[in-house]
């Protein structure tokens, strides 16, 4: 831990929002929830990084997901990588390892999880030290959790023998798929094998060198022109690092720690962080709860939850979908997310209400040829100067006062007033009030997706094109 | 069951729609919910009338549920007889008592209750069977069920010696409140102990006496002019037919029966009514099972509701509150919706949907000094000729074509096309279509409530003033 260097943080921002649905979604996946507090876990990821760096942390994530993460960070400066296309976490870890290895090749890459619960303070020594190992050794060191319980849930790595010169490092046994309780049970009693955290570090110059050695095409990508890395991603084969990379090298050393730490994999992870109260009972938002024991109800709706007698229940309510599932079957919400998808259902998709930088919105209803929202606007705040090919806008003032630019025009309305938004019309709603403004927008036309928008001007940074 | 009288039923329709809460509410009661298929009990309850009587059905009922059970019983004749004000069964009886009374003394009243499922043809027969004994003893004869489990969720009544002229008539050993477990299985074992059905029959005369002689100032309202029904009826004391007559006369028969009864009085006796599929589920509408035992998911709404893992359990879902019950906690849904009450909450009162003759209404959302409302006419309908003192109303149309009166002006919008309503214009909503007609409806105003209407003009019979 005594060695100077230099942390590049990492976060692969990844994550499909499966197994904690209905709060996750394919728009919101896990690492943009709020669940222990008011921050989203991608915030708190990127915040704890400042505990063994100052260095800028890069993100990498798919641009479906970069406004709001910008959003969810937007107090801290941040490296945002986007992904091209979707092709698994070892691509990701690659366009990351491009940008610093360019600067730093002796740098070290910390890469970090986005969605995970843990120590933050010990995380940091945890890191330095591996970091210090990482580079002295020219190794892929990567943090090995103590079991605290035989867990299935988790991979495992094996630990040999021990490194004389660290306190914790030892040389890596490999790696174990998710064993069977029986299984589990012995490897908690061996003392030997650890939880494979996901987090691990190298130094940019041994991640070029290891990525190179078992997917070259890969390496081509961390050498390439940044007018060709478009073309190589999308040429590149979906692989995790996992697999492409961790499972196969030798230069893999293990950082053993009993660091605090949660992957929140599913609802009874998310149950065993919160603070229960009596009978080990878990509420927020608005329910009721009567009788219950171990069960937790997680409502961040208006609507109404009520829960009698249940056990070892997990209620998750929200404004489309609700679940119900019995604590020891958390997992299998995977497989009904499967089902929806499967069954032409939309609800893994998005949630009613989507946040965006200047506030709001909330699909109340849609049918052929309509659909029906509430739009929130902030103080101060106003949406892009944008026009739609496809549908016009009826809004309804309800809450608030309305700066509108409709066509060439400028009008203010006031609650109980309304105008009509033709489509092509260039158009702008803004609050210049200093309480929320709230509108009813009745969209009508023959396409009505969110992509049906050419946006002129922005504050809030957004792709624009010049005006016509 | 020889000889000919002639029956009149009453049917006693309150309910207050606590023990189906999410389902029922105190604007729609359990007799007004399809539970087993698409007709309401009060309409079934209603067509079962015929297997024993040729004459019309008396229907009594609070004012605010009058449009919604004439509503749901339109294809039948019927007497419907509005409580002035809600005073208990005892003043809703005799309020049916005096107009049967007055034109036919000797005629047979059966007291049935609005929210029950039996068998509608073997209650005819024990009806008519009852009918006879009554008019012939100048008796109240109650049916009382033979007893199936030792259920502590009901009345008994015990049963004394037998009357010989007739297959299954008892004299009255007494009525005996809900017992304890144990209790009521010595009940059952005993073969002297039977359900309290809550149905009764005797003459009109003889109602009038034993009302006469229990409670006499409910004699005066009999007997009372019908200028003066209402201001006697405010002066009652609120109390049950139960209470009041049945459990203080001597005068009193049970007529014993096997007939199929189950009164929907808790979600249980709702799952046991339903039929089941494999592992004892039963599911209906938008829902995924999966791995559950004896569960229940009930669902009216366009949301999707999953349940994972569960036993024994009930999930009922609608637009504003859902309820996850363990099936043998049922009872306490009643204590839930107190509790509902007493904290100030509105989701006891009504749903999000209302239904009209003219079609329905949903509230999509609301706030200070707004409503949104999604308003969908059926073709060939129109609502009244209205106007309002404190809101004013933007009309959107996302489907169908509207026409609509606006003051003196008559126009017709197409989808996405709209109109302003000011307060106090005279407007209406008809759709002359072929498809149903849909339209936002945005309100703003001081006060918001459905009571805020003026009818000129109301095809449904609704109550209207004449136009200024």
């Amino acid at each position: 831990m005594s060695k100077k260097v230099r942390i590049y943080p990492v976060i692969v921002a990844g994550g499909s929002g499966t197994r904690l649905w209905p709060f996750s979604r394919e728009a919101t996946p896990k690492q943009l929830l709020c669940l222990s507090d008011e921050k989203s876990l991608i915030e708190k990821s990127v915040a704890r990084c400042r505990y063994f760096t100052t260095e800028k942390t890069y993100i990498v994530a798919m641009p479906y997901l970069a406004e709001k993460i910008r959003y969810n960070t937007k107090n801290v400066a941040i490296n945002y990588i986007e992904e091209p296309t979707k092709r698994g976490t070892a691509a990701a870890i690659a366009l990351a390892v491009r940008e610093i290895y360019k600067k730093d090749p002796e740098g070290v890459i910390t890469v970090l999880t986005a969605d995970h619960e843990l120590d933050d303070k010990r995380l940091g020594e945890d890191l330095k030290e591996a970091s210090c190992a990482a580079a002295e050794k020219e190794s892929i060191v990567l943090l090995g959790i103590e079991p605290t319980g035989p867990e299935t849930g988790y991979g495992y790595i094996k630990v040999d023998k021990k490194l004389k010169e660290y306190k914790e490092c030892y040389v890596s046994g490999g790696f174990v798929e998710k064993p069977d309780k029986r299984t589990a049970e012995k490897y908690l009693s061996s003392g030997d094998f650890l939880w494979n955290s996901g987090m691990f570090v190298a130094t940019a110059k041994t991640f070029a060198s290891e990525i190179g050695k078992y997917l070259p095409k890969l390496s081509g990508l961390i050498n390439a022109k940044d007018s060709e890395v478009e073309k190589i991603f999308e040429s590149l084969k979906n692989i995790s690092f996992d697999d492409g990379v961790l499972e196969k090298t030798k230069n893999i050393l293990v950082l053993k720690t009993d660091l605090y730490w949660n992957d929140l994999g599913s609802w009874r992870s998310v149950y065993e962080l919160l603070p229960k109260r009596e009978k080990g009972n878990y509420t927020d938002g608005n329910c009721i709860s009567r009788n219950n024991e171990n069960t937790m109800i997680f409502n961040k709706t208006g609507r109404l939850v009520v829960g009698v007698g249940l056990k070892n229940t997990v209620i998750v309510d929200t404004e489309d979908s609700t679940l119900v599932c019995d604590l020891d079957m958390a997992q299998e919400v995977k497989e009904v997310v499967d089902t929806i998808k499967s069954s032409g259902r939309k609800e893994h998709l998005e949630h009613k209400t989507t946040h965006r930088p200047w506030g709001r919105y909330t699909i109340l209803d849609e049918g052929a040829g309509f659909k029906v929202k509430f739009i929130h606007v902030n103080p101060g705040e106003k949406l892009s100067l944008q026009s739609h090919k496809h549908r016009s806008e009826h809004w309804v003032v309800v809450k608030g006062e309305a700066k509108v630019t409709n066509g060439g025009k400028v009008i203010v309305l006031k609650q109980n007033e309304s105008t009509y938004i033709p489509a092509e019309a260039t158009h702008r709603l803004e609050n210049e009030g200093k309480v929320e403004l709230t509108i009813v927008e009745v969209q009508s036309g023959s396409y009505l997706g969110e992509d049906d928008i050419v946006r002129f001007e922005d504050v809030y940074e957004r792709k624009t094109i010049k005006s016509k």
